[in-house]
């Protein structure tokens, strides 16, 4: 068929065969179906949609542009985690050796930050000579040894969705479920595990603004993942505020190692325990959610967790010396009252502005920049009191730093009545998938 | 403004700005914003439309990334045509030379034909040594002497309009009433004309296939024109059967000198003196339709607007020894009976097919092939009777001249019941527009 013909298919709003799918995308990637093409096709799915069957074709299609990763080699269940993006969503690095001492595999493929959201990589590159760009059987032999490893994504996964993705940031075509399913699973369903657990963040800091997006997506995700056999459970969790109170790499590396010291903020530890039951119930080490509860408990109090995480950091070429800012400052409160909001979206963009993070994909980071908070939501406060501190290098423009500090001070409202945190977990759906 | 932000803007339904469509067009001429964000761009104006104001800022947009003709040194009112394109549609030819005769001035400035309907420029083209691509000046000069001149489009002329035609053309974002408006009069109002007659075609050989889609393209392309300035008055005809009898470059022009020789097919002479009057209406030379209908009538009967079409033909280099197929082939009918249908596209597809059409906009076309209709709707038939005759060149492959048949005869439809022709001139809409 003729791209323009398939366009207007989808234009009219048809469901697109799977075969007619497979011949788009693949034409994409080869080049003979050009961007003007794709931006076209994929505009018109933001308005008609797809169907599961459609959203499931594109994934495959998508996958099937790339490598396949077979790890029918390591022993054992293959779980992995993907959380759809926030600030001071720092999990991937507590959850991962947590779930690995629990005896299920954990085969990590992160991604980099873009915006005011941090990315797991950027995060564990903090760690002076930690390399994430491991050969396939490097990261499958660390795997098998640790339990768990932590890499990057390479070339081979998914060609498809890098190209779609980029033209999709420069067309207005990022807003779209089932676009959004097809990226994030074609990539998950590249990895070759047997299940997934997804954090979908909900709020003024998450790409979903409301429970109701985030429940959207989240079902577009376990619908893809059931139809590519893959057991999956998906928790909503809150976003409005940053989880924990380090944002940027080293600072909030240094916050995992807290939650592993069996320290560190509440919600912090509370979801990363929630996250890697779900992660080990699904590798079928435990009967039920709260026997799997129990377990992570046992191995984060115990020091366990903390072991595989020094050993797969060495393993991986880590040193613990983590960088340090050149300079701080405090903000400090000019009301007294109590933390009605603290918008995590304003402090994600207070840490980019201090260099933590990336306004376009070619920008380089500073490891060691970013922002402690003191203060979160249903904290009181006294006038004069620390709200957060800046860390941030002797480099950094005067007019960056001001800018940084006008975002966080944006970023807290007070009220002067009490006021209750946002619940953490919102909403748990789970799916068995089954092996086709 | 940053395109996916103003494609984003579109697709969230709301209005664009004249500035905000102004920098996009531009961007697209100069290179800055890329094909494939256009195309975001139009598909996300096929399912959000666009107000009249939007519309005309498009339209005015792609208009200035050209020149604008300077019509002001041509004494009189400067009356132009479009038409939608249709089958056997040439009044353009019999047209120009009614309308220079009754002293209103048409420059007239026309296509070539792609897909199964036909355009002016060809059919001129097919008389031997006609000069289609006058320089402006001579254009002006032949215009003020005669009072019509026939010219092809200049790449100077609305380049915005060329680049968005063929992409549009590949992105399936063809059919749709804003961007049909802004290609149309974006080349009209590039013209320099007081006032332009439209001829907006439906039928099963128009682009619009019903009467509903026609008028609210009618009513889009007189909104344009208002905002413009510029007079314009819209006939909605009938396109489910070709106008006249011949189909075909150099058939159609013998045809079109029939009528100036006040013979030829009815509904072809009714319709050129439709169309006319309404021009001579526009041009002033009448205080009424039906003053301005008597003079057309009168023009052409006369032999004057005979002259007059003799005189611009010499003037641009043509001689009238039109060219004529190596051979022929007809038709007879299998049946007795009425002409019920007879499609007008399938007739055009016919037509292509003997080589009187491009498939593609390289393709070459053979002047003198085409088909000479014998019956249309309402005629009476016997069976062996001739339906049609095909005209075509030794060259033309077998299977073509097979499919050509086929599509011949899958044009006609018969009925034993009496069948009467649809009516010609299906409504007339009009505006005055005030120079701003």
């Amino acid at each position: 068929m003729i791209p323009a013909e398939i366009i207007k298919l989808k234009r009219n709003g048809f469901e697109l065969s799977e075969k007619v799918i497979q011949e788009f995308i693949k034409g994409y990637v080869e080049d003979s179906i050009a961007d003007y093409q794709m931006s076209a096709l994929l505009m018109a799915i933001y308005f008609q949609g797809m169907t599961k069957k459609e959203t499931f074709a594109l994934t495959s299609a998508m996958l099937h542009t790339g490598l396949v990763i077979d790890l029918s080699d390591i022993s054992g269940m293959k779980i992995d985690k993907h959380s759809t993006g926030g600030v001071g969503d720092k999990t991937s690095i507590v959850i991962g050796p947590i779930v690995a001492a629990a005896g299920v595999k954990v085969p990590m493929i992160s991604g980099r930050g873009l915006g005011h959201t941090g990315g797991t990589l950027d995060k564990l590159e903090s760690i002076p000579g930690f390399n994430t760009q491991l050969s396939l059987s490097e990261f499958k032999k660390l795997v098998n040894e640790h339990g768990v490893c932590f890499i990057g994504q390479t070339k081979e996964i998914c060609p498809a969705d890098k190209k779609m993705y980029s033209l999709r940031d420069v067309t207005g075509t990022v807003e779209c479920i089932p676009l959004i399913c097809a990226s994030i699973m074609s990539k998950k369903l590249a990895e070759g595990i047997d299940g997934l657990v997804l954090d979908v963040k909900v709020g003024q800091g998450a790409f979903m603004k409301n429970k109701n997006e985030a429940q959207k997506l989240a079902q577009g995700l376990i619908e893809i993942a059931k139809l590519g056999g893959k057991s999956v459970t998906a928790l909503l969790t809150d976003m409005n505020q940053p989880l924990g109170y380090a944002v940027g790499n080293a600072l909030e590396v240094k916050e995992c190692l807290e939650v592993l010291d069996n320290k560190g903020p509440d919600d912090l530890r509370e979801l990363c325990l929630e996250l890697s039951a779900h992660m080990i119930l699904l590798g079928k080490k435990a009967k039920n959610i709260s026997q799997a509860k129990k377990i992570a408990e046992e191995l984060l109090v115990s020091g366990r967790a903390k072991k595989v995480f020094v050993d797969i950091v060495k393993a991986q070429g880590g040193r613990f010396t983590l960088p340090t800012a050149d300079k701080t400052q405090t903000l400090n409160s000019l009301k007294n009252g109590v933390v009605k909001k603290l918008d995590a979206g304003k402090v994600g963009l207070a840490s980019l502005t201090l260099g933590a993070g990336r306004k376009r994909s070619e920008d380089t980071i500073d490891m060691a920049a970013g922002i402690i908070l003191h203060k979160k939501i249903g904290d009181k406060v006294k006038k004069g009191e620390p709200l957060a501190t800046l860390h941030y290098s002797n480099k950094l423009p005067t007019t960056s730093l001001n800018e940084s500090l006008n975002y966080l001070k944006d970023a807290y409202e007070f009220s002067l009545q009490k006021s209750s945190p946002p619940r953490l977990i919102i909403k748990v759906m789970t799916t068995q998938g089954s092996k086709k």
